[in-house]
């Protein structure tokens, strides 16, 4: 019993553009209402009002579904240069860490005190256990991260930064340290940590 | 997490340091040899020729005593200022690789050619899971860091950085890019990396 579109797209229609919506917001919330543990393809069937069928066949695992929510999230972050790269890799950071909050909190009070990475943590454990959840999360972050490397070279070619700036080790120094932090040792990570890992970062890039 | 003295020091004996040191190697040849998944406190017991309880006493789960072998691979990494600080934190920083990669190939061929961070994204995710784990693992990477940051102070004072160098920063930007590209985007981690890892991050650092 087919309840959803599949067979639209067979017979030339548009894929259901309502329907993919209605499943990436209700996957979305269900993560961030109830955290990673409590996180089900068929709830989210349910919440969607599509056919768990539909859901297995393009996300087979709860971790596949997961992945989808974080690479919609991360579409979501603005990554733009406007001419100041100091300003704008801050403003880039901290809507990283922003959602990296979210993550962390997701399922839990958001007054909760604790330094848990929360669904980072297990997205990076799904990453490692299965190769094509890996796989996934890897194209995720390269997609994404292709974005802030060439802000680093327009920053670059305006003359910004200088001309030996090795953009990848740039880039991989600011988001690793925020995602060292928070899943490693636990320190905080704020606005104020931003100012000075774009500080401590820049310092010798400056043209 | 520390060895913690058995409750025979309460008796006023001296704790068997040959039973720790047969319990922390035959942990580490397990975990090294079987993976995250086989590895099992039972197995090291009958390997250490132990009492189950008494691990049991000591490292309540798995996880803990994984924890506690990572803390004595990281105390065999050296961490020492010699008056070169291009040298001396790339030596560093290639001997956290040399330890990333036992980690992340820990149960598997040595020649797998994945990308996997195995052991290194279990232990994140446990520390993210359980309190008391990730207690343990913040406060192992914190005694050892701030050796890094002893170091990097060092140097500051030594005149081979400037006065201004944020240390805490300098070293999430190492450490961070490393743990980031093997636990995030899959990015190779090797001694060709590490070499512009610090010379990037040294760009702005020197007096």
């Amino acid at each position: 019993m087919e309840l959803e579109p599949e067979p639209m797209v067979r017979r030339g229609r548009p894929r259901s553009e309502a329907a993919d919506g209605r499943i990436a917001d209700a996957a979305r919330e269900l993560l961030l209402d109830r955290g990673y543990d409590q996180f089900s393809v068929d709830e989210v069937a349910v919440r969607a009002g599509v056919a768990k069928t539909t859901l297995y066949r393009r996300w087979p695992t709860k971790d596949h579904l997961v992945v989808a929510v974080v690479a919609r999230m991360q579409d979501d972050v603005p990554v733009e240069y406007r001419g100041d790269v100091r300003a704008d890799l801050t403003r880039y950071l901290n809507a990283i860490v922003d959602g990296l909050h979210r993550m962390r909190l997701a399922g839990r009070p958001s007054t909760s005190g604790d330094s848990s990475a929360g669904v980072v943590a297990e997205v990076a454990a799904a990453a490692a256990r299965h190769a094509d959840i890996g796989a996934a999360v890897h194209a995720m972050f390269l997609r994404r991260n292709v974005l802030v490397l060439r802000l680093i070279e327009q920053a670059r070619d305006a003359g910004e930064l200088s001309d030996g700036v090795d953009a990848e080790v740039l880039f991989d120094q600011l988001a690793g340290a925020l995602y060292y932090r928070l899943l490693i040792t636990g320190a905080p990570i704020d606005a104020a940590y931003v100012d000075r890992l774009v500080a401590g970062a820049l310092r010798g890039t400056s043209a």
